[in-house]
């Protein structure tokens, strides 16, 4: 064991959130990072929730805290979000870390943005300059990944559910991240041609799309891949922060 | 006196941040509001000035404290105006603020920002579905301004010095919200007919571009006076607030 632990809060029975709490279980065990998935019901008391992470947070075995997403409709997610100490918080979701995000000084970066950007350096997508089109406005996705592109020096523009004339904007991006979660919502006729298309929410008619394109990520394995590993990243890096004071 | 007592702290010389800082307690004493400049040479100490920040924090009759910016350039501003307590950050420039600005659940808007929102909604400006370009990124104006009118349901995109072909990205805007600060940057050509224009740097070529508009801020007067009265909503609105617990 590598003295890195994660604790994951879970909270009802989300069908998707268990199984992507499995692949992080999965991961962090191959690396030999240790893994602990806490459940509670679905009707448990937010002080319950807040009361075990702050036990988290004062626990020195434990150096990063993510909190499941989506959480049951009758919590305010952000308020548990914010129980999370900000230098365990690997999701980069509290308000504070999010807030660094925007002032371009992060201390942790959300682990998807975080892939995408790591997608861009690897395969060197020039981005200084470039038109990226965010598809969906998320705290999590959209809104991060337009900060750090537009740190980037990109030109950037956020699209969304009342975006009018989508593919107007589309057709413009030489950098498209799409984070919607609808099948073939972008087909071909609203790329433009040599695009980059990173495609978050598995939107991409990928194979009519593909030929137009100077870079694209398939709807399975990439962007996925990519989050995992960086949350890996996020995790190392807590674990390596000299200035943490219960690391004395 | 009206228990609202506003603690403005100015470091250094600069010469337009004293005349704000004039315009500011004038305002302040117009209406029967304390308002305080604490002037600090540009050689201080930083734990100086947050040591006196802290003060005020901790002070029951200051309900405001602003940081006037920018600060001589051998501090870490950020570090200083994130030892502002939340709740008398009545610019919203804490990390923490913005941060909920930029999740949507906003403590305080940023002066600048609310300004323009308010411009806007006094002049019933639609805004759903609307493309807003913003020119300018900073952390205070442009981003703000951006997360704010994506919230209202604009497509946003935001421009700055790396943009290539700015001209391009301004004739697509129904809503042109441009915080430069150069002179005669967006001439007539570069506007769409019909869009509405909002000039928080000085930025427009007022007389040639305002045929072209639905709506026009002229160059002084507008913004400003709208950017001090938000100032003043901010003090009155952290007054007011029952919650928090040194007002008990």
């Amino acid at each position: 064991m590598r003295n890195i632990k994660l604790c994951i809060i879970s909270v009802g029975n989300d069908e998707q959130s268990k199984i992507y709490m499995k692949l992080k279980k999965k991961k962090c065990e191959e690396l030999g990072i240790e893994c602990e998935i806490i459940s509670f019901d679905e009707n448990i008391s937010k002080d319950i929730i807040i009361k075990k992470i702050d036990e988290l947070n004062s626990n020195r075995s434990v150096t990063g805290i993510i909190v499941q997403l989506p959480l049951p409709n009758n919590y305010d997610a952000q308020e548990i979000l914010d129980s999370v100490d900000e230098k365990k918080d690997v999701d980069g979701f509290t308000t504070n870390n999010l807030g660094r995000l925007l002032i371009g000084k992060p201390l942790i970066i959300p682990a998807t943005p975080r892939g995408i950007m790591q997608i861009l350096e690897d395969n060197k997508i020039e981005l200084e300059g470039k038109h990226s089109v965010i598809i969906g406005r998320s705290n999590i996705v959209g809104k991060p990944i337009a900060l750090l592109l537009l740190q980037k020096n990109c030109t950037v523009t956020i699209c969304h559910s009342k975006t009018k004339d989508l593919a107007y904007f589309t057709r413009q991006a030489d950098i498209l991240v799409s984070s919607v979660g609808k099948k073939n919502l972008i087909t071909k006729d609203m790329v433009k041609e040599g695009a980059v298309v990173i495609d978050v929410g598995k939107d991409i008619d990928y194979e009519n799309v593909k030929p137009k394109c100077s870079f694209i990520t398939p709807p399975f394995g990439s962007v996925g891949k990519m989050t995992i590993q960086s949350l890996i990243k996020n995790l190392e890096d807590f674990k390596h922060e000299d200035s943490f004071s219960y690391y004395e």
